[in-house]
């Protein structure tokens, strides 16, 4: 029983996957060769070549140079499979011929040490990313085969693999060290499952239980290079590479946010692989910490800037917000990997909160313009002038010197079709909702279910079946948890729902060529509240529907968006935007004027009615750049009809 | 016609003036001396000594440490005033003795570049503060002359301006510079108010009026050292010292917070000493800059720590603010040159914002810890892992590398006698309420006027007159702009009070012994709204009484207090806090709750009814350290029952 293929037909999912294949793709390999006009120059293939020895020149970029290429040809893998084509191939082909070439005689292949420092290999864990940037050819190399057969790069890694495990172990000799940045463990699993070579899962087994093992690596491979274990963040050094303590220790979620997902999708991974009932209640518990604590409405992730990551509980800033596109991609595979551990619902739920809006924010609908940073609150006056907004941009850039988010965004949507279907035990779970294809195999049978829906937009979904003759399986629908009242009908015959606790519901019978679901899951806009742990947010609301948070743009709303208060009876009418061509949200509200010019008065600001309007969190700044804001003052705040209309006794000001 | 003498009898400014006199003095000279165990070593002291050859050793602390020499010389001066004291008074004359024997035989007098780099003075203004210091040695000049009429170090000051009028000015030759950091030109103003040397003036006027020209000064010095002018400050290199434009072309207040006022205070005695109108007009322009969109609640002033300085109009965080104790200082001084040239309420009430507020939180009520950065709100939990509030200190401090703060709290609290009234034209202003004697003449008479209140704790003020015979003058009260309905009596006899709009009463009649004039301030608790341009404070109320705004602390409310919101009736009560022996206000208000544990909900959260306790923003931080908070959520968020009650059909999260 698996599942053969799945194909978007169309809807917003389908549109970026075609803006990944036709735009991104492209713009990116631009990139990569350095022929983007005006943005930073990336110089990675540059990089490539002089290790392979075909050019003269300096290294640039950052250390980590050699993951955007390998992120590129991940993305060019998924794209070939679903959509194959032979220019993109051999484009793809002539990169891997080139990782060949800069690949040294024993395996090692990394482009900053082969030119800069050939005798440092494997000194600098902490900082230097050559571990990181081996993950992400491992894991170019598994797509790439699964999509073409081609298996050059594989064995391009599989060489390089051999060398790390013959450096790296637990084994007398060998270092036993991890890396600064996490990734090669979730890629050495993915390796596994095509090799099924055991060293695999094993060396990846042995980077996360290493980790934060005393005595502390970092700091003997620093006595080693004759320095001190020496970092930025102080007191949070370990903390910043969750190396603070081994992983089975860890109570909540720090550090680099990035790090800490990729470390965790591995750990998931390996607690499926090995059965690891332990492991599992690990992640468990760290992604309870994450979703329940330190996660940002969009699915966004990391609250500072400094060490790009987490800071406590309940620290969710707006303005100052990292909330790096990344980190949001994965959160988003985390809860995948939880979800083939344990098919819940919850996790299906941050993945699509996640997916609307805090990582396809992170490009603009052209596909050719991005954000590192997702802020839920811009305002670019101040982040002009105000240093701990520097790192926000309010515009979304050509490209970046650490040009790590771009990449990430084309691969996770370049294969977002694989993550709308699972099938396991009995059944097919349908675990997200767009307009599309999967054939899958229920013992020799095959069957093909059609899904047909303007989802996330509309709230009507439908499922045909087509199959030969009779035969019985479990189809798993997901039930959102933003849906208050779902309803469904198989053949037209309304099914009880009692929205069951894991979020799916399950129909078992025999079903026959024709047989139709159909999905009701009412969209109303909503009042969503944070926390009141949350400082940041108290007397605020935001709006979403369905999947989709709302936000303020003052190209719609004029500018001081934070003086726009949400009405209390709103009036929510759902319109489709024009200019953008998604719905957006009118609504009453109110702009608080002053009376006088005064900072401070005790006569309370006037209300003047006012409507506004909301768009997709996702879409903003593809019109006119200026400021955004999701979290509104609340409506409620008008309740007091007395303070609405002010004291007009008072007239002068405190 | 003029005050001979304002003594303090009683209250919170008595009490300041004796914790300055009794505690900061003794502790600060044994700052100065690196007596304190466990404070930041001054070494002020030593510096001297090793200028003036009587010490071995390397100069330590910032270049400008000898300006805390300066300021703790003029505070007891200040002190020597009011109460004199042979020892203290000795011991002002044995460092003014060092002074003498630091100071070059040409006049120069500065401890750093006497001892780590004499071949280099003059060469750095722009950073290294040399003409700042000569500033603060000046004005300890002045007010120790005032005090002891002892001319010993007016003499040295003198050679010292001697000197630098010999390097600095238009004429041929001179170096056409200005301070980095302002402070000598209000200095040579007071000085020149002793000496009536025009050169004195004139100097002042050079520096103020070449600021900002180009060619840029500072980049002309950098040039000379070999070096390129560079800033931290990037494109606001300028702005940082107001020399980003000559201030007669200046329309906001831009840069440090500190160097602006000190700027803007000489710009003040410079228009009243010249009787300049145009430069009058450019005071005030600024001033409205200031105090009608760059000030918090508090009277404090720099919205962030990157420059200590401004950044935009209306942006007034509050747990990133810096508000340094001394720019809040800085505000009280300018507003008072103001109302020496124009007598308008507005000034006055602004200073008492200050000093009640942004400056006395500068110190803990002993007197022996001090606050450099006055936040509006604190979270320590959250200030130990944010970095854009590592500046933020969350508890009061003993003592600071960069100790500029305690002992300018301590010469103005020493000094603050002086404020209270001004004698002009034909009678007495009254700007300040306190526990006070006040001696003045008119003509050949003498008058006594004696003010007795329990201000700003209690709305009654008395006023009493004693002098021979009748006599005709006029009394201005102030009536401060926070009060509403004031009332006043004249010998038991209720005048009619229509307030004038420059904010002061004027009473002039035939006064005679015992005539009286009775105040009455009703200072109900107001509920204070910032301008809905603060991008910080929508939907936040504040708390003031009279003239002292309240916060809420951890010690009273428990943790987490942006989750308390203050009651739409919160039914005020304003009690005798006996712990700390001031009026606390209790109030009927909320705490936010939510049902579960979700970080995101659509149900409101529920607001459990609660007592909250505010207490003076000034004396926060005297108990137990915890979270503090000044703009608190607005209770009229619960003017909605359905919302209090939170949708209960809604039992699923979004």
């Amino acid at each position: 029983m698996a599942i053969k293929r799945t194909v978007l037909r169309a809807g917003l999912l389908a549109q970026s996957e075609e803006v990944v294949r036709e735009t991104m793709i492209p713009y990116q390999w631009a990139a990569l060769h350095d022929e983007l006009p005006g943005a930073e120059p990336s110089h990675a293939i540059g990089n490539l070549l002089i290790a392979a020895g075909e050019k003269n020149g300096e290294y640039r970029g950052m250390v980590f140079q050699d993951s955007d290429v390998a992120k590129w040809l991940e993305a060019v893998a998924y794209r070939l499979a679903s959509h194959p084509d032979p220019e993109w191939e051999s484009k793809a082909d002539s990169l891997i011929d080139l990782l060949g070439r800069a690949q040294q005689p024993d395996g090692y292949l990394n482009s900053y040490y082969t030119v800069v420092e050939p005798q440092n290999r494997w000194t600098n864990l902490a900082a230097n990313h050559e571990l990181y940037c081996a993950g992400h050819l491992i894991e170019a190399a598994v797509a790439y085969y699964e999509a073409t057969g081609k298996d050059k790069l594989l064995q391009i890694v599989c060489k390089l693999v051999d060398h790390i495990d013959s450096v790296f172990g637990p084994e007398p000799g060998k270092k036993r060290g991890y890396p600064g940045h996490e990734e090669i463990e979730l890629a050495l699993i993915r390796l596994y499952r095509i090799t099924r070579n055991p060293r695999h899962l094993n060396l990846a087994r042995f980077f996360v239980e290493e980790r934060g093992r005393k005595p502390h690596y970092f700091e003997l491979e620093a006595k080693a290079r004759g320095e001190a274990m020496s970092s930025p963040w102080g007191q949070w050094a370990y903390h910043y590479s969750q190396s603070h303590l081994p992983l089975g220790e860890q109570e909540t979620v720090e550090g680099h946010s990035v790090r800490a997902m990729y470390l965790l999708i591995a750990a998931a991974d390996l607690a499926l692989e090995t059965n690891d009932g332990e492991l599992l209640a690990v992640c468990e518990r760290l992604w309870n910490n994450v979703v329940e604590s330190r996660m940002y409405l969009t699915g966004g992730i990391g609250s500072q800037e400094h060490g790009e990551g987490f800071t406590v509980d309940y620290d969710l800033p707006s303005d100052t917000a990292y909330a790096e596109t990344c980190a949001a991609i994965g959160l988003f595979l985390f809860g995948q990997r939880m979800l083939e551990n344990v098919p819940h619902g919850k996790y299906a739920d941050v993945m699509e909160r996640a997916l609307y809006n805090g990582i396809l924010s992170g490009m603009s609908v052209a596909g050719d313009r991005f954000f590192y940073v997702n802020p839920l609150e811009v305002s670019p006056s101040l982040n002009q002038i105000r240093r701990d907004q520097r790192h926000v941009a309010t515009t979304r850039q050509g490209w970046f010197r650490c040009a790590c988010c771009p990449p990430n965004l084309a691969r996770l949507l370049a294969s977002i079709n694989r993550y709308l279907y699972s099938f396991r035990q009995d059944g097919l779970y349908v675990h997200f909702f767009a307009q599309s294809e999967v054939e899958f195999t229920v013992g020799e049978h095959e069957v093909r279910l059609n899904q047909a829906t303007e989802y996330p937009w509309d709230e009507q979904v439908r499922l045909e079946l087509n199959l030969e003759g009779g035969l019985e399986f479990a189809l798993h629908l997901r039930l959102p948890g933003w849906c208050k009242q779902p309803e469904v009908k198989v053949n037209g015959q309304v099914v009880e729902v009692s929205v069951p606790d894991h979020g799916y519901l399950t129909l078992k019978r025999e079903w026959a060529k024709g047989d139709t679901v159909e999905l009701k899951l009412p969209m109303p806009v909503e009042r969503v509240y944070a926390n009141s742990k949350v400082r940041e947010t108290v007397g605020r609301v935001a709006l979403q529907r369905g999947p989709i948070v709302y936000c303020l743009e003052e190209v719609d709303n004029g500018p001081n968006l934070p003086a726009l208060v949400l009405g209390a009876e709103p009036d929510f009418r759902v319109v489709l935007d024009p200019e953008l061509g998604v719905p957006a949200i009118l609504a009453k509200g109110y702009r608080l004027e002053n009376s006088g010019q005064d900072l401070y008065t005790t006569v309370v600001p006037k209300a003047v009615p006012t409507e506004m309007k909301a768009v997709p969190y996702y879409i903003w700044d593809n019109r006119r750049p200026g400021e955004m804001l999701v979290w509104m003052t609340d409506g409620c705040l008008l309740g007091k009809p007395d303070l609405r209309n002010g004291g007009e006794g008072h007239e002068r000001d405190s």
